[in-house]
């Protein structure tokens, strides 16, 4: 029997909210490697935020996806053919397949995964792309000292969970933003979090500034939109904002910013843009402290997961409501 | 005959722009150094945008002058009696007198300028507070790379001027923008500019577009306003904005900010808002590399120098209008 492949395309660049009607499920002939190539069977598909940029008409920092073309995506799987004398047949690999059952890329493209302390999808959250953002963007760019106030956004979120953990690590005040009771419950009661404000709850700048007696020394910044407009007036002077996201931000078509530049100046804030990406030598020390935090319980991680590649479109929709609680993975098979 | 010293004092907290009637001009009594004081007779006195901030009833990042009270500013003058020893009769000093034709303050505020290389006006400008603002905003945060291409706004101002040499002695292109045809005309054949662009002229944005072929990879921002939002397009990946001054928008009551974050993620800005006074351990170097290219002739400057304590006020609110043609500095004796 011929095996087919099954994969989600780009069927329109979305102008402001995502549709599913942006995305056509299509079957297509069973990808074969070339000299070098691995062929892997993807076990879980990662959904995030980032993807958003990639389908967007405008320009964003990556190259996007055209119409027609499979969907970008982080995935593990498991390899089921190899021209690649490093990677043999059942290896667990982690790479960027896109959304698809099977995918084909160059060996040196795939990280090997059998000897992973950890179940593989914690390799697409905590351990990986998301937690690395969350140790580059806190350890590298904002470097906070013990005794700050660091406050995170998405505060359950894949990115935001790991932040306010390694604030904790580091002896941080962690104060989180999130959506509704039940996440603020969880940031708090479960990953440790002194505080968390429910942005949902109508008083967001006043619970803000009762969560933060001390002022803000960093806000890791990956929502933007009200959220920021709420954190900008507690920031301390000399505070950090490392930028990874505006989650608020991407399915709009009117682009918000920053409503008053002098604040930059008059607290000497340093804001910096970035994308884990960016800095691929840093990620075997993250994954490896992550690991080990992660697996001795100093960092716990919750997952949304979603069965079957055809649901792919509708979670993502759902990434940008606040739907998903927790890194939201899609399990293939 | 007893001798009386000269003031000009904060009589109101301007909002909006600064007129007049918001100082006032008081005869006082001479005053006498305590323990451990030097009194200092001013020679110049340095006009600078930072003050409309002082005066401002908005927080700022320093303490602001009340009503009543002596207007702050940089001074370079003459002692005329001391109880530090450190400091004689005679000496040449630099300080923070404020605008007074005499003043007292602690020995260890002030710095001797015995042995200085250039005129004494020069230690208020380009080997000043405003060179060495420049000097660490572009070599110690902006970090440029020969090739890259820097644009500055108020070219031919203190801070400016000494910006877009320093650029050219990095091996950069300098791109200034400055208000009429013979200040920019200044900065292409006076300073080395390579291009400025002259923002008065009624196509700001596509004028920067045409000076800046390779985009723009730092861009130092004292300006704010108009300037910035036809800068930030033409912002290259991985640029970084220092961040000194906001001048456009001292006077304003609506605050201005960044129109569009998202490039900021996109490109992966580093915006670093920074006050020179935050840093004085890089003082003496910034300063010491400043006279040595101001003396061998690679940093030019230029002054405009107004006569008397009386003309102050005016000088100052010309200052925002752009009525300076290169360092504001007022003459006291």
């Amino acid at each position: 029997m011929k095996e087919f492949n099954k994969q989600v395309l780009l069927a329109a660049h979305p102008e402001g909210w995502v549709k599913e009607s942006d995305f056509k499920i299509a079957d297509s002939p069973m990808p074969v490697p070339g000299a070098g190539q691995v062929l892997v069977r993807n076990e879980y598909l990662s959904l995030d935020p980032y993807m958003r940029g990639r389908i967007s008409p405008r320009k964003s920092y990556a190259k996007g996806v055209e119409v027609g073309q499979v969907m970008v995506g982080g995935t593990v799987g498991e390899v089921v053919a190899s021209s690649d004398a490093n990677f043999a047949v059942g290896d667990k690999v982690l790479g960027s397949l896109g959304w698809q059952l099977y995918g084909v890329a160059d060996g040196k493209s795939l990280q090997k995964l059998s000897s992973a302390k950890l179940p593989l999808s914690v390799y697409l959250g905590a351990a990986g792309m998301p937690g690395v953002t969350a140790w580059i963007g806190l350890l590298r760019i904002a470097k906070p000292k013990a005794g700050e106030t660091v406050a995170v956004g998405a505060a359950t979120g894949a990115v935001g969970a790991v932040v306010g953990q390694l604030a904790k690590l580091q002896g941080c005040r962690a104060v989180g933003i999130a959506g509704g009771p039940q996440k603020c419950a969880y940031a708090v009661e479960e990953l440790g979090f002194d505080a968390c404000v429910d942005y949902r709850a109508g008083n967001l700048a006043k619970d803000v500034d009762a969560a933060t007696p001390q002022g803000i020394d960093i806000y890791f910044e990956n929502v933007g939109g009200e959220v920021l407009e709420a954190v900008l007036p507690r920031l301390n002077d000399f505070s950090r904002i490392p930028l990874c996201g505006l989650i608020s931000d991407y399915n709009s078509t009117e682009p918000r910013g920053i409503p008053d530049l002098r604040q930059f100046l008059f607290k000497r804030i340093h804001l910096q843009g970035f994308i884990c990406s960016d800095t691929p030598e840093v990620w075997p020390e993250a994954i490896r402290q992550l690991e080990g935090w992660i697996s001795g319980g100093k960092i716990k991680y919750r997952e949304t997961i979603v069965d079957g590649l055809e649901n792919a479109p509708r979670a993502f929709i759902g990434l940008f409501k606040g739907e998903n609680f927790g890194k939201l993975i899609v399990k293939l098979r």
